[in-house]
């Protein structure tokens, strides 16, 4: 008999029992005076007293009458970009998250079908649980030809047989909606497997939101509770968020009296390393979420038994028997202060006191010098003539942190050529493609609101894209950012008067640094002041600059071959 | 663009609009004026106003102020006994009912994997969804060796692979608590496949509940709230039961206030002939439902949205775009007054008019005979010294409708064999084995309480064995009724002094009639009557026989091999 049943049986004793608790069941909504009897890695029951199964080898601790909570699933994340999973899991298991559900649009972007399985063996042994969604950018021909040949293809859609992947990741709805798209072989296969299709519905609604709801499962970019509602209206799983990108707790919290909490689940959609270290990672978003005003007995099951449920996690979510041995012991339910932690069976944490540390993971060796752009002079040279008779030509306007949209600018005239204007706030950008199929030649253009006053910056985070993104009020410091970068094999670079003044370097893959969680933020502390002292005036500057090549949000974002007007779908370049 | 898409967009008309309803959205409990617009099979979108998708070729129902539901899915039931679906499956439809999840372990348990192809075959082209679980019942080892050799076993655990097998079948606690068995091969491939584990917790409960729910995922065999909440606290789906074998509707109705409903579902576990022609399918449950105090707010979502993300069935449960067009028009939410109903897109039932008609199905050959146990004289013949010095054997004692116990009787002795005593209400019962590899011999013990006076009767139907079930006042007219149903390739006969007075062949396996519904009932009720003439006196006569044989129920039942003692799992004979 298997000895998890002998437990429960009360017949044989138990690894470890978690005694004198108040157990959560996010089925009926309840706190229970329960123990937890674990064996091996799973929950095997929930006695009232499980005296009887605790022997010699038993492990006890005394939960003492707080609260016993089931592990916290992100069901939103991407932990293949700024910083390795393998840096910053600690954190992640120090606040009670024991499951991530994580794009790999990172290095699954660079490189396809061996960059997802790469993020798969170098998170399968750390002692908390990965899943990850396929990435269908390089699928998508809404502003080209796909990126990905029919053979990156079929490797891409045959991962979705993987019990690791749950299904497709965030596709932004303007590749799918009103017209077809190859993406759909991905969300075809993944139905087919019973996962899920991640959805990007920023700005869409009504008739195109209802569209989108016949392809995809969920979304995580209603910033509304409108919008909450009207995706939960429509069966689209609603995911709420709370991290470095933005925080919708409001828009979800506001939804959960209207629609009930059992369609919303909770996310971070990524928490970068200064936000990990200060405020953790779904221990913040379910303690944002009850400040908000939910119930504890909502916010717990978003973040646990709702995000299982539905992408399919059929062993977690819950300490029901025979769930995996995620368990967590809090506080106070109102500050979510984690104390102890068990992942898969594996005291992690006990009395605040981590016992798990960084680990490193080998990545094949490409993905150790995975940029590779044209950096020359010319690359970035904008010909005079490309101006109408008043000096003018079409740029990109930064209204806030994620936003774009489509302006006109008159940059400065320079040899010939059109340069940033800083003294009207018309900045020099470029993208650069550094996908390994690509020439490393890019389009560059010109962008307002960003404030930049002197110097340069430059970075491979870029959304949606395989790029470098350099912008300057300077030509040659902005090359000289680029160049930077491209010699880090990706990361950070800011350059002021010809000098890297701050860098961090993301070692793997371009994509992330595999530094530990302090260094790290540390460095992009240091780039963020060293852009301020460029005299950037934006309350983000980093997202600011990732997010403009995603095409996934209105309204006028950056290719590599030209500006791209969201909503007409179409590249436009400089002419007006 | 996927026409569905383009629908939804307002840019192509759509198939079917369905207008002027208050729209069900299970999601979020509320009734919503909106209209329906359907593309091929499928709901493209529900607009405020469909108007602008209504072209010359769009079929328009007016639902004018009426409820409209997702269809009704029955979360656990059997196509495979009493009556072929394909008779009976416009009954379903016509109130209601579009999908049903179905146990196979009438065709699956005579002729395994070949059983389940053959009933997935003749239900793929009905106008109903039909989905499937995997018989369990051959893999256990609980009172003798497995039924199914390892190459059979292999057959069945392949067939989770199958996009319409949703995952194994009810399996009895008492094969798989607190023993290994051959079964968990079954459970750990659907595990895998990221399907379900159906469970029959009859009589369990505690500890051995705790044990039951590391194996199942779901149990329809709580009788009482307390069971349901027990249940539902170990993380199993509970299913409540409005049908043939019993009404459990108050248990789990009373279950919704103290734990929600949304881990809780609605099904009929079979709905014989006369009671589907007088009451209906799921519309007769979800009735009860809501008569039993469940708001239909909470009842509709147990019949729809909760069963359809139980198994996975993506595609159904809602009225959302993408779901399936399983559309139901309700004139009254008390009465569940279904007038019409679309199914997969296709109006099948209109203003209570219904438009599909029985079909038939051929199934392979040897299914038609699939009968061939022995009914010679000396099968039936318990020698006189089987009884102790007093006389006495081990009998089966009927306590009410299922529940069967241990008890001593006291049988006559004539030319030296001990026979049945109905002055004393012993009848002799036998259990031959009909299954294809058995050599067609049984067991032949004594049963009490069933009231036979005169005659015999005899039955194919017998759950969970594969057998031919005798019962007679007198050896020889059981005798007779044994040979008849043998004749007829199974199914029921009653005879008196030599005549059979009434039969119902069950043509294909042995499992199922192949008549028209109502001709179906016709003979089953006069089986019943006949049973009557007999002096039988228990409340429903054709339940207590077909479950005189199975072990799932406590607590002494009946095998090819002697009486099984169900508690302690072991075989016993007549000997005390």
């Amino acid at each position: 008999m298997k000895r998890a049943q002998a437990v429960a049986l009360g017949e044989a004793p138990a690894d470890l029992v978690v005694a004198g608790g108040r157990v959560f069941l996010p089925e009926t909504g309840e706190f229970r005076a329960l123990d937890v009897a674990v064996c091996d890695n799973e929950v095997a029951a929930l006695p009232d007293d499980a005296s009887d199964v605790i022997g010699e080898d038993t492990r006890v601790i005394d939960a003492d009458g707080r609260a016993v909570l089931p592990g916290f699933i992100d069901a939103h994340t991407h932990v293949d970009t700024v910083q390795t999973l393998e840096n910053a899991y600690h954190y992640a298991l120090e606040g009670g998250t024991t499951t991530l559900v994580t794009e790999t649009s990172g290095l699954g972007g660079v490189f396809g079908a061996e960059g997802v399985e790469a993020l798969l063996a170098a998170t399968a042994y750390l002692p908390i649980t990965v899943k990850a969604t396929v990435p269908p950018q390089s699928l998508a021909d809404t502003f080209g030809p796909a990126r990905a040949s029919d053979s990156e293809a079929d490797e891409l859609v045959d991962l979705l047989d993987d019990d690791r992947i749950v299904g497709v990741g965030e596709t932004d709805w303007i590749h799918v909606v009103g017209r077809d798209s190859p993406i759909e072989r991905l969300h075809e296969r993944a139905r087919r497997e019973g996962k899920r299709n991640c959805g990007h519905g920023a700005g869409c609604d009504g008739a195109k939101l209802s569209a989108f709801a016949g392809a995809v499962d969920n979304d995580h970019e209603a910033i509304s509770t409108e919008g909450v509602v009207e995706r939960v209206e429509r069966g689209i799983h609603a995911i709420g968020r709370y991290g470095s990108v933005r925080d919708d707790i409001e828009a979800i919290a506001g939804a959960v009296d209207r629609v009930g909490a059992a369609e919303l689940s909770l996310s971070t959609d990524g928490m970068w390393p200064r936000k990990l270290i200060d405020e953790g990672l779904m221990d913040a978003v379910v303690r944002r979420t009850i400040d908000a005003g939910v119930e504890p007995a909502d916010a717990i099951p978003m973040a646990t038994l709702n995000p299982a449920r539905h992408f399919g996690l059929d062993d977690r979510g819950s300490l029901a028997p025979g769930n995996a041995a995620d368990i967590l012991i809090v506080d106070d339910l109102e500050t979510v202060n984690v104390t102890t932690v068990v992942s898969d069976g594996e005291v992690v944490v006990h009395n605040n006191e981590v016992r798990v540390a960084p680990r490193s993971h080998q990545y094949p060796d490409r993905f150790y010098d995975a940029v590779d752009v044209r950096t020359d002079p010319e690359e970035f040279r904008v010909p005079a003539d490309a101006a109408d008779a008043d000096g003018r030509v079409r740029g990109i306007e930064l209204r806030d942190g994620l936003v774009s949209a489509e302006t006109t600018v008159e940059p400065a005239v320079e040899d010939g050529a059109l340069v940033a204007a800083p003294e009207r706030d018309v900045a020099k950008v470029a993208l650069l493609d550094r996908h390994p199929d690509a020439d490393g030649t890019g389009f560059t253009g010109f962008l307002s609101g960003y404030g930049i006053e002197r110097g340069g910056v430059a970075t491979s985070m870029t959304m949606e894209a395989t790029g470098v993104l350099a912008v300057g009020a300077d030509d040659a410091d902005l090359r000289a950012a680029a160049e930077r970068v491209d010699d880090l094999g990706g990361g950070w670079a800011v350059v002021r008067d010809g000098d890297v003044i701050a860098e961090l370097p993301y070692r793997v893959g371009g994509c992330a640094a595999d530094l530990e969680v302090e260094e790290t933020a540390k460095l992009l502390d240091a780039v963020e002041n060293a852009l301020g002292t460029l005299g950037v005036g934006v309350d983000r500057p980093l997202i600011s600059l990732a997010s403009l090549p995603f095409v996934g949000v209105p309204t006028m974002k950056l290719t590599p071959d030209g500006y791209a007007d969201v909503i007409r779908q179409e590249l436009v370049g400089l002419e007006l």
